[in-house]
Formats: C-alpha cells, sequence, structure tokens
C-alpha cells in the first residue's frame, strides 16, 4: 500500500514555510486583482462600488478614516491622498479613540473604514455611529458579506483573497491600493486634479504589482539585513510624511511576530527626547524615499548615526549617495512620493518575517494576538 | 581663615539633588503663578494676553495646535477642550511633520503653537507659515522676548520661571493650565460654555495647584513603585483619551531620563499588535482616570495581568476597586476629567525621576539630548 503522507495546512502553503511567508509573495497577484476590475480599457478609473456624486462630494467637509493596527496604517495614505488631491480636510484615528473623543459627524460628512475581517468591533462601533448621526460611509474590507461591508454605503472591496496569518501583509498592500483608488475617483467626480496628477498616479499604480514581483526578488539582501538585528532588543523606525506612516507599519510587524520592541517616530521628533536611546550598535531603519524630504531624512540619519545606531535605510534607485551615510540600503524602484508606501513595506515585512524566522518564533500565529479583534 | 566652600549649581538646586527634583516641586507654584493673574476677584477668567474678538473667533473653522515634544503633548489637550467647549475641530501636529505636510490655512485659521522655549525651530517655522497663509497665532511659551512671543499676534506667558533641567516639568503642566485657560477664554468670548462647565472649571483649576502639593507628599509611594520597575527593559503606557495624552507624556519623560524603552499606547490599540510584547513581569503603566472609560481600561488591565504584566495604576480616589486588578495603585485627588493630566503627570514624573536616580542616570543631562532644539 502507498502511503501519501498528506498535509492540509502544508499543502495550502504552497511550498512556503509559513502562510505570512506565502501571503507576502502574493502581494503581486493582490495588487493585480484589486487593481484591474477598476481600471477600463481607456485606462481610467472606474469604481462601480462607490456611488457618491458630484453633488454629494461637493457637500462633504470633512472624511474622518477609522480603523485599527495595520488598516489605520494603511488609511493614513488615505488622508494624505485625499487631502491633497480631494482638497477636504481629513482625520485619521484609531478607532477605540475616535468612538470615545470629541467628533464632528453631520450629513456632511464622510467616514471611510478600513478593515480588513470588516468585523473589527471597535471599527464597527464607529461606523454605527458616524450612520447615526447622518454621515455616509465608504468601507474598504476584504470579506464579503462581513457586518461592515453589509452596514456601510458603499463598499469597496480589496481582492487580496483569503489572509490567515495574523500578521497582516497583502491586506495591507491592497488596502494602499484601494485608498489611492478612492481618492483619484472623488477628485475625478470633484473636479479637483489635473490630468497630469492624475495620470501619475495612475501609472504608477498600473506598475506597482510588476516592481512589487521585482523587490521580492531582493529577499537574499533583506535577509542579510536581518542577521544583523535579530538579536537587537530595541528597534527603531524613522521617516517623514508617508515614510514616517509606513515606518509605523514596519514596526508593527515586526512587533507583533519577533516580541522585538519596536517604535516609529516621525524623524523630526527624535530630537524631542527617543534619540536619547540610541547606542552603540541599536538598529535604526529610515525609510527616506519622499523626494522633498530626502536630504532632512539624511540629516536624521547622521544624528543617530552619530550616537552609533546601526541604520538600514530605504531609498528610491537614483539616491546612492545614502551609502555615505546608512550601514546597508535597501533601494526601492522608481515610483512617485504618494505610492511609496506599497514598495517600502514588502522590504519591511521580508525583514519582519526573516528576524521572527531567525529567532525561532511562531510566525504565523504570535502569541497574545488574534487575527481578527472582535471584542473592544 | 574660614573657607566656605561653594558650589554655585548646588545653591541654586536649592536643597534638591537635580534641577528636575526642583522644579518638579516648583509646581505647585508655577501652577498658582500661571493662574492667578489670569483669574479675578469676581473668580472670572480674563485674559489680557488675548485679543481675539467673538468677531474674529466667530470666523474661525478650524485650529491647529502645533509642538513639538513635551509641549506637543500639552497641545493635545487643548485639542479636547477647544474642540468640546468651543466647538471647532482641532489638528494637533508635531511640528515637524506639519510643516511638510498637507495645509489648510487661511485667514479663518487659528494657529496655537506651544515651546516653553519660544525658540524651537520646527514650531517657529510652522509658525512663519501660518503667518504667511493669513493665519492668527497665539504662542504660549516660557520665555519672554523669545522669537516665537515676538512672531505671535498673542503670548500667553506660562509664568513657570527658568526650567533649567532638559526634561521638561514644570513647563508642561503651565502650558497645560495655559491652554484650558485659553480653551474658556475662546468659549467664553464665543458663548459656546454653559456656566457649570465654565465653573466646574475654574474650580477644578483653583484647586490644582493644591492637589499638586498633596500629590507630592506621595512620593515614598512612588519611590516604591519605582524600585519594582527600575531594572526593566521595556516599560509600556497606556491609557484612552486624555489619559492616553498623559501616558505618552510619562512615556517620554522616563525614556529621556533613564534611557528604558518606553511606549505609550491608546489602550484600545494594545490588542491590535503591541500586547504581544508583554510577558511576565513586564511593566505596564496604566492610566485609568476618565470616568466614562473606566470600565474599559479596567479590562485592558485585566488583558496584560493575563499576560503577565506588572501593572501600576493611577485612578482616581473613590476607583478602590481598581486594586483587585493592579498590582499598585497611585490615587489621584477629586479632579474633573478634563483637568486629570495636570495631577496624573506628577506621579508620572516623580517616577520618571527615581527610575532614573535608581540607574545611575544624569538626570539634568541626559546624553543625546538639548533643552531647546533650535536646529531641524
Amino acid at each position: 500500500v502507498y502511503v501519501v503522507n498528506w498535509d492540509v495546512e502544508a499543502a495550502e502553503k504552497g511550498g512556503y514555510d509559513h502562510f505570512m511567508l506565502k501571503e507576502i509573495y502574493e502581494q503581486p497577484k493582490a495588487i493585480r486583482d484589486t487593481l484591474s476590475p477598476r481600471v477600463n480599457n481607456e485606462n481610467e478609473i472606474r469604481l462601480d462600488d462607490i456611488s457618491i456624486t458630484k453633488e454629494e462630494l461637493d457637500r462633504i467637509n470633512r472624511v474622518y478614516i477609522i480603523a485599527c493596527g495595520t488598516a489605520y496604517h494603511a488609511g493614513l495614505l488615505g488622508k494624505i491622498l485625499i487631502e491633497k488631491y480631494v482638497n477636504v480636510p481629513v482625520i485619521a484615528d484609531v478607532a477605540s479613540e475616535f468612538r470615545y473623543g470629541n467628533t464632528f459627524i453631520d450629513e456632511n460628512t464622510l467616514m471611510i473604514v478600513v478593515s480588513q475581517s470588516g468585523e473589527t468591533a471597535d471599527t464597527l462601533a464607529a461606523l454605527r455611529l458616524a450612520k447615526e448621526k447622518g454621515a455616509r460611509v465608504i468601507a474598504v474590507t476584504n470579506v464579503v458579506g462581513s457586518t461592515i461591508s453589509r452596514e456601510a454605503d458603499d463598499v469597496f472591496y480589496t481582492w487580496a483573497g483569503p489572509e490567515i496569518a495574523v500578521a497582516s501583509t497583502k491586506a495591507y498592500t491592497t488596502q494602499l491600493v484601494s485608498l489611492a483608488l478612492i481618492a483619484m475617483q472623488m477628485a475625478t467626480i470633484k473636479g479637483t486634479i489635473t490630468e497630469e496628477d492624475y495620470s501619475g498616479i495612475l501609472n504608477g499604480l498600473n506598475k506597482l504589482s510588476k516592481q512589487v514581483k521585482s523587490l521580492l526578488e531582493k529577499e537574499d539582501l533583506v535577509k542579510e539585513a536581518a542577521k544583523e538585528i535579530y538579536n537587537a532588543e530595541h528597534i527603531f523606525y524613522i521617516g517623514r510624511g508617508i515614510d514616517y506612516d509606513v515606518a509605523r507599519e514596519g514596526a508593527l510587524k515586526l512587533k507583533e511576530i519577533s516580541y522585538i520592541h519596536c517604535e516609529a517616530m516621525p524623524a523630526g521628533e527624535l530630537k524631542h527626547g527617543t534619540i536619547a536611546l540610541i547606542e552603540e550598535g541599536t538598529p535604526v531603519i529610515a525609510v527616506a524615499t519622499q523626494e522633498h524630504l530626502y536630504e532632512k531624512m539624511v540629516s536624521n540619519i547622521k544624528e543617530v548615526k552619530a550616537r552609533g545606531a546601526y541604520v538600514i535605510a530605504l531609498a528610491k534607485e537614483g539616491n546612492e549617495d545614502i551609502e555615505e551615510t546608512a550601514d546597508s540600503v535597501i533601494y526601492i524602484p522608481e515610483v512617485i512620493d504618494e505610492l511609496t508606501s506599497v514598495l517600502n513595506v514588502i522590504p519591511l515585512q521580508l525583514l519582519a518575517y526573516y528576524v521572527a524566522v531567525m529567532r525561532g518564533c511562531d510566525v504565523d500565529k504570535p502569541r497574545n494576538l488574534a487575527k481578527s479583534v472582535t471584542v473592544e
């Protein structure tokens, strides 16, 4: 008799050691799947999911983006894009704080909630609060039929496919893409974006899937970087603007699966206290991919280097002079500043993954954590 | 010949081991000095410093509160009070992020900048940006004649007296009091506050100086708590709403003078990742002094206790049931929720101080830090 050693879980992992790694590698496809149904043959964004009209949008004078954890970090990009291209002030907040704070919600408010599972308790409560006060709610979620998808006015699905690992990866990148699409759609309807900006972002979005794939091929480089830092007790992540937001996500990723105490700081705030913690060998991950903030970031890297930090920098191809300052550099391909996070997060996810593996952690099921937080 | 061993620095410390401790103990006086010139015999707030009129205030549709480090943490209370009592949305941001982000500033914008020294480079740049765009700027500062005081439209001085220690203490508490006064003044001019709320806050403010004094008498209790945690590598601070804001300040204080990696988290966000870091004996400082959030905080404390955390809680007198959950409790006297931070921060400052002393750190001049950050 021929015995098959059948292991369902291993089969589902498709040859990868962990679901997390499999899901990291699924990102080129997840991004393509999220994007392609929304871009037509004339290379225009068409979001049948979002039915908001120009009249409604003209009335909107405040946007809230509410989420928890990784989804909140994705939401921070939505804030920047909507403020810049739709010209409406956006308040991004974590749901657990938002719902007990002072809110300015009425029928002229738009709320965008972001939740992979569509069941996050605090986010759902925020949605209900907004509906109660007459606001319109757009949900960005990955799960069809989830509570949040049922209760929102419009639902935008991230077609990431099932995410099994507790540490979210492909949900985050598809949330970023989704929020960019929503911002572009809103800006187009409202007429607040130039053709140049529109096509710049759309072309950028169209290239992301391939660029993510090319970044995944740098896995060995990231593994080398992981070897340098996996024994650390503390790791700091710094960035400015959009780069700070992705730094927060990178820090959270490493924190949740490796149990290293990671903390992200706006690079300009370092000098107001946290730099006291930098000593010989402290790893600092510096994200420096915003063109207009590049020189400032190089200065900040020099400051932590002067205190002995071991700096791994993320920079754009073309800024090779950063090698004079940082100890190790991972380059991301040419991309407009607004979309850098989709690329930056790839090495940050891989770094978190390999550090956790090197520390012998249970990557897919980190201690104390649940996949979706359905209690407050 | 009789030789006097004259030590100017020791003399200036007035018998205290460090300027920081001296300045912590100066807070009852600093609060009184900040408050008393602004409250007249009829127990009304009179801010001659702020000349803004009802007409101007009615036009203001957005307030920015911009600062760095500790002053930013104080600013967070200004946001809550102005939103609640003046009914205008407030954006609080760190200056280094604000100035490179999307801003919505025009002649209907009010900006409040907070800076002890009045020379903080990023805060000054934010002020100039606001002025350029036609906004009105109120400065809260401790230094008469500083650049920020000269360039703002209105200046509100915290009469804290010179602050020598790098770690800010009395500047922070007087900034809190100042922002409360400014919010009350704005609300009175605009007619958006009830008499009951107004007198509740004013009575609360009038009691603070004595209450701070009584809290300082609990020094030994705080010293005991410090003994339990001074060897820690990581300390987490949690809170919700106003309590989260003061938790951030407490974490920064300990970080800058003890070099322990401290991090503050909104308690409701813990489950979205950071709780993975809690293990047997990890110290968690839980601030639980907001009445409407008390039960939620007790739940969060139970969650970290279940993972082995050693919890030091701050609670209001009357909530002694918290002793069933926390390992150690420091009570603050009865105070309205809006003013708790002025009291909560006292044990947090003392805790930072004693932990740093127990670790043999140079409390007044922590490594890598300058008193005022006059470069970007």
